[in-house]
């Protein structure tokens, strides 16, 4: 078979080396028309475009990479979306990279810059303890987006998007009290959690004291390790527990909305409901959350001003404008349908 | 600063180069206590990998790339999972990268083969119509997960698995029929859709017609091009203006389970109930489905076992054992709360 070349298809479709160059590449400077006619010739001749010469080319091109945990957890859905759309929209390629659990991402961090020339990176979801002197490797602007950051970390050298996790929880277990509530069961993680699931437990816990409340060590359910953390599957398990252990509560406080989920239906299998029975609360505001039957009370993020701001941000740091920034945003307390005063 | 290398490494551990170089690049092949005190040397005097040496050893190493459609669609949260755990398995490293709607997934399938030295690829979600030719571009092994093949695709140059949506969409509306409906709305892709859109939508009218049903036109409600297809939102809002007609049905069916749930929820905000009111049905048995409320009557394709045999097909034409294979599961009837017979 003959090699069909750029200079081939350049003459086939009567234009210049780099015009076809640019259409391949996706350049933003190109008419439409013109890409779309080069693209066809391309496409019937089929031309493969050579690899290291575009490979060049690629890394000459502006990226920014989304590291993200977690990349099944429909809270990260929309943000996606709204990362993808803002950074095409400022002509940059979007890289989505996932991280599985056990990966480290400042490792994969690393890497992807070098692979990539990446102008830059957010960190989004997980929590975040590593140490200084590794973070000072990472020789782009990077924003950490909805990670729980320990207060050890060093705030100068990294910027950072989130709710205030302790707060919001702090928050909703107070307008529970404040609804009359004084048995209030909570679905959180294991103790030794160093992220979100302690930050929203210490919220707990202190609104309970401030509205007088002892903590009843019976009323606190855990995340079981065998099942999926955070899932319908485990707030489920761990609300039938607590609901067989004949220990009297009228509410129940699951630290994000799948368990809260799981834990409605955990109440309606025993043949009870919500809220005449037990109000159920959730954390995070997903979709589901008003969906549901009854819709639950949630502290909603505001996901998609997290997810532009963390853009923003990001390009005033690339852009030199700052160095670093850190925004906390407000959650929303959405009462819904699951949650009654008494 | 004085540059560390991978030998300074070596001799502060007491190991060889190519010991410290397998913790390094995850090689399976290393014991784990090892692999952690090397790795505790390498961040403790800042060392950072050489680029260029390990490109050249992580191209040596085996990967199979998983190109998704629709990253953000919980229906692939435990496939995902899966395919990470079986490749894994293998001593393969996993690749997941996100395909925009907009792009060409066998372009990008292409780049990547070249970046990465791919061993194979998984092509996830989403409809499949390239043309043979550029199909055989693709010089590695690659299976076609969960997606809807046009019939004129050549079955002898790639393998596929998934569920028949015609035939499990009719075993869906079939089952409702003979429970007493005659009066059954849909919520459906618009009706150029060329994939599983389609296919379902076909197993809905064959399905009445076999049952001596007319199709009426005013029961066909198309999911809302401003809204994300497939969402729960879009499911609410066709529902919302069926449920507006003034047209008398007894029973919505929406292609799949996420705007099963808006339908429902529609239904609740007009005061009416489920199945008391209007027995509803889904397609795809997500989790929710299940944890809903009332759960959902849908088809639950077998996503684990789609998964699982995905990853033995790729691995049984790498290994050349096959040259394509095909295999299309059974779904199952999933029978919830939510229909009732009339």
């Amino acid at each position: 078979m003959e090699i069909i070349t750029i200079k081939d298809i350049a003459r086939l479709c009567g234009v210049g080396v780099s015009t076809v160059s640019r259409a391949i590449n996706n350049h933003p400077d190109i008419n439409e028309e013109t890409k779309a006619m080069i693209m066809q010739v391309i496409r019937e001749n089929n031309y493969v475009p050579n690899n290291s010469a575009r490979n060049l080319k690629r890394t000459d091109s502006k990226a920014i990479a989304v590291l993200i945990k977690g990349i099944t957890n429909p809270f990260f859905s929309n943000m996606i979306k709204i990362f993808e759309k803002k950074i095409k929209e400022k002509k940059y390629s979007f890289i989505l990279q996932h991280v599985d659990n056990k990966e480290n991402e400042v490792d994969i961090a690393i890497e992807l810059i070098k692979e990539k020339k990446l102008k830059g990176i957010v960190f989004l979801g997980g929590h975040f303890s590593h140490p200084d002197e590794k973070l000072r490797m990472l020789n782009v602007p990077f924003v950490l987006s909805t990670i729980a950051t320990m207060e050890n970390l060093d705030k100068s050298i990294c910027s950072s998007v989130s709710v205030d996790d302790f707060k919001e929880s702090y928050k909703i277990v107070d307008y529970l009290c404040k609804q009359g509530h004084k048995k209030i069961a909570i679905i959180t993680a294991p103790m030794d959690d160093e992220s979100i699931g302690m930050l929203r437990f210490n919220g707990y816990t202190r609104a309970l004291k401030d509205n007088g409340i002892e903590i009843n060590k019976n009323l606190i359910g855990i995340m079981k390790d065998e099942l999926e953390s955070y899932s319908m599957e485990n707030g489920y398990a761990v609300a039938t527990e607590l609901l067989n252990k004949n220990e009297d509560f009228t509410a129940i406080y699951a630290i994000c909305d799948s368990m809260a989920i799981g834990a409605c239906k955990a109440i309606f299998d025993i043949g009870k409901t919500v809220p005449e029975d037990y109000s159920v609360l959730g954390f995070d505001g997903l979709d589901i959350a008003s969906y549901y039957n009854p819709s639950i009370t949630t502290i909603r993020q505001p996901v998609e001003e997290i997810a532009e701001e963390t853009i923003k941000i990001l390009f005033n740091v690339i852009s030199k404008k700052t160095l670093v920034e850190h925004k906390t945003f407000q959650g929303e307390l959405v009462v819904g349908q699951s949650t009654k005063s008494i």
